[in-house]
């Protein structure tokens, strides 16, 4: 049975209820795919997940080779139709709502997130072929969708990370076709044993080094040509890393490897960008899987231990000492809210891609939010649950720890959390003009109002305000303080967007508004934090530097 | 050299100028001190950090064996005097206050935390023993002090963690001694192979099991007589940990091993309170070496790692990006503030030992906070680390994330944040009716009347002040809401105790009035979060269990 809460957070998403009428997709259809996938994720998906933190992935004879189970896992996805569930059926997808994979793939990753970093590339690269290069879609879509082969991302070098302007991995003309020859890092799943072929969808030069990101075009650089005869890239080495050991890290270097050029020269990070877009939302998804997830193992083991009480009696189950049920509440309330926001930013990805007016401001809006605070969640909450379980959680004996290891990446890859604040600040309030908070607040608004009055609404309707006035205050400020406050900001409208979920959740039974309940008790004092931040005077921190 | 600010902050600690005064040290003694110290702590202990975490200890034919290196940096621990700094002269001490061990113990634990495990708990036993067992302390405590035995703590049992009123271990009488049968687990350093000899010192019951913690006695359990037979004692296991990996963490099964009583029957938990005291200091110790050395090392990899600015221009260092500034300067402003409470906490138990008025009172006050706030600062820290190094962070090829999984325990061990919350508020404000906090705001409005004006002197007396008003209202709920409310409680301890800190900072220079102004700029609102924790509503908590 997949997590009722899940479906319970979907139907009570308003963007979603317009998608599911026009799709003809009734609750007990959605229940039925989510169950599907709610078996896949915990018959086969999550003994890889210790297995595959236990041995990791190895470099043998230059090929990677990822521990037994991966395979069979690869194929059933593949068979479930898991790995392009949103891809057009023409394509060889489901043609499902981005939405409904979503939620489908909360439980896939929070079995086996590392396992997903492969399925999630190929997902998003076929995505981006579909966009940017129909030709090249016609051939690889329907080879990615059946699992036999897989797409990566290569962006970053050794000196180019979030500063990918620095890119020097150079394409040239070959015939009708181009080579490739740098390197590449931090490819995630840059070489395995998955399926018979792997496609580098790959950032690379043809421009001076001083165009900067306009000198850089998009490539697909194939692992081998069709009669299965590799090119010349090598697997340099796997990064050893605190977590995320299933899924293998790798330096690739080329060395003139044959590419396909994807849309037109120079125009590489804009034809990249649905790619990017959906891998962010992937992360989004990955942390509210692994704080489902690690939640419900806090609420699960503070319920069977016995511990305390008096001590001429029967000990007591963990649950019930006042301490221990704020702990396990605060990471249900938490794990609950960043669900509500994640299936909030799939269901706006849906209506964008749909044309829905403001629905490409908001989706660019929520992006940077749950990316961040899906992989902030994702940690604390599994850091909170090692805490519940104590000595326990510690050790290896539980695999409260293995969430917190791997949660641990999310707020870096995919563009760490300060390259988020500053495109929530710089881009989404002031190059935008605030066009995607705008929208937010008003189907925030028009949502309120179709609800009942509740303490959590009224929250909402505070915090949002709030947020607005920052803005406001913020746009004054000079361009250096701004960078300062930029995370604090980015605070301030997760803040803003959670307290609106907590809205939506109250309004779901008393569960819910428990919940809504736990995470208000200190939400202003938090919103009056992210401002203190957002506000803060620049001039001490840089005498600490200057 | 050892870090300045060490000696700046132990300088500026006014209970620790009367104690320098007293034992006739000046700052350039202490700074000889420090520096050796710190030289022992960078050539010995630093390399093991690496090795131990990636080898860790193994259990061999029923023996612990430990990484080479550790042998060696035993004896040299022990030949400069520092397995136990702080005891008589007379055991075989060097009799220097604690504080000063603490100083010269923040450079060794940020070096190799898991093998001063093993350190603490021979040196906070062989206090114990001087305390409690003045015979039993000539035989144990000069051979201590020279390194041939070490010192365990033996108190958690499968069924018995925090509730030690369970504990089940059975002493039986045998001639003029006792025989001890149990298990007991978490035992760090349970065995390994630096000293000839160890004992344990051990809660077993004595009384019957429905007098829980009055049943209790503690005993000395030596793991093998002088003549080196060994007793009945047996290594279960070593657990296998998140981090840690140099600190053996044993189960241990005793099966009628040969004990000495210290002290009188069903007195053991009082007995082991010094040891317990000692080893909570010593969390709070290894909380603020490891923040203090991520701090360093974000800084030296920010200072060091170009990235980004004008792509025609040689690329910036990251220190150049006002958000890394951020981010920098608030691990550092953190790790310095913890450093001044860690400092103040031993120079209150070294007045407490002297029999300082309200020095008692003030310092079993301030134990819970630095116990918890050394564990979750430092494990802030470290994951603060990782995130500025970014992708290398999250990879072992840096320490941060090493630095991330040892301090993860910190908050577990020795006391949980929710046993520490319950002190604080059940034990020290209202069964002490509030004496430790009084204690500290005497001390500190005493402190600050001494100081020039400043804005951290006054939001330091405005937090207080916050404090003391949150504590009358706490004593007006009920038993249940005090409960739910302790953790809040507990952070506004540490928010108002880091105020004065930073007011103490702020004074020491430009420096320490930017680090204090960077923690300053979001205080209150961390302080209206704690107060509104401490002061929810238990009902929507019970309302998700009940």
């Amino acid at each position: 049975m997949s997590d009722p809460l899940i479906l319970t957070l979907l139907f009570a998403t308003p963007a979603w209820q317009s998608l599911a009428a026009d799709a003809g997709l009734e609750p007990e259809d959605c229940a039925a795919i989510l169950d599907e996938a709610s078996r896949l994720a915990e018959d086969i998906l999550a003994p890889l997940g210790a297995t595959a933190d236990a041995e990791g992935a190895r470099l043998e004879n230059g090929r990677v080779i990822l521990p037994d189970g991966h395979r069979e896992a690869w194929r059933l996805m593949a068979e479930g139709g898991w790995l392009t569930a949103d891809l057009d059926e023409n394509l060889g997808g489901m043609g499902l709502p981005t939405t409904l994979h979503v939620a489908a793939s909360l439980g896939f990753e929070g079995a086996a997130m590392p396992f997903m970093m492969a399925a999630g590339a190929s997902r998003a690269g076929a995505h981006c072929l579909a966009e940017a290069a129909p030709d090249l879609a016609r051939d690889w879509a329907p080879r990615v969708a059946s699992g036999d082969w897989a797409l990566t991302i290569c962006i970053s070098e050794p000196d180019a990370g979030s500063d990918v302007g620095r890119i020097r991995t150079k394409a040239e003309p070959s015939g009708e076709d181009w080579t490739v020859r740098g390197t590449k890092c931090w490819i995630s799943f840059g070489d395995h044993d998955l399926t018979t072929r792997i496609g580098h969808l790959m950032l690379a030069r043809t421009g001076a080094p001083e165009d900067g990101t306009r000198g850089l075009s998009l490539f697909l650089v194939p692992d081998r040509d069709e009669d299965g005869t590799r090119a010349p890239i090598t697997v340099e080495r796997i990064e050893e890393k605190l977590g995320l050991h299933g899924s293998p890290t790798c330096v690739l270097s080329f060395d003139k490897a044959p590419a396909r050029m994807i849309g037109g020269p120079g125009e590489g990070l804009r034809q990249l960008f649905t790619m990017i877009e959906l891998m962010r939302l992937q992360t989004s998804c990955q942390g509210a899987g692994v704080s489902l997830r690690a939640a419900a193992l806090a609420r699960r083991y503070a319920g069977e231990r016995l511990q305390g009480g008096r001590p001429d009696a029967k000990p007591l189950p963990l649950t019930a000492h006042p301490d221990i049920r704020r702990q396990v509440a605060t990471l249900e309330a938490e794990s609950a809210i960043l669900t509500a926001a994640v299936l909030e930013a799939a269901a706006t990805f849906d209506h964008a891609r749909r044309g829905t007016e403001g629905a490409q401001a908001k989706a660019s809006w929520i992006l940077p939010l749950v990316k961040t605070f899906g992989g902030e969640t994702a940690f604390e909450t599994a850091s909170g649950t090692v805490q519940v379980l104590s000595g326990a959680g510690y050790t290896r004996e539980w695999p409260a720890e293995r969430y917190l290891r791997d949660a641990r990446i999310i707020t870096i890859y995919e563009g760490t959390t300060g390259m988020q604040g500053q495109d929530f600040l710089m881009r989404r309030l002031l190059k935008d003009e605030g066009a995607g908070l705008k929208a937010f607040a008003e189907d925030a608004a028009a949502e309120r109002a179709a609800l009942p009055p509740s303490p959590a609404s009224d929250l909402a309707e505070t915090l949002i305000g709030r947020l607005e006035a920052l803005s406001d205050t913020i746009k004054t400020r000079d361009t250096r303080a701004q960078l300062y406050g930029a995370d604090g900001y980015l605070r301030a409208g997760w803040l803003a967007l959670s307290a609106q979920m907590a809205a939506r959740l109250a309004a779901t039974g008393a569960q819910g508004a428990a919940l809504a309940q736990v995470w208000g008790a200190t939400a202003e004092a938090r919103m009056a934090r992210a401002e203190a931040q957002a506000l803060a005077d620049p001039a001490p921190f840089d005498a600490l530097f200057d």
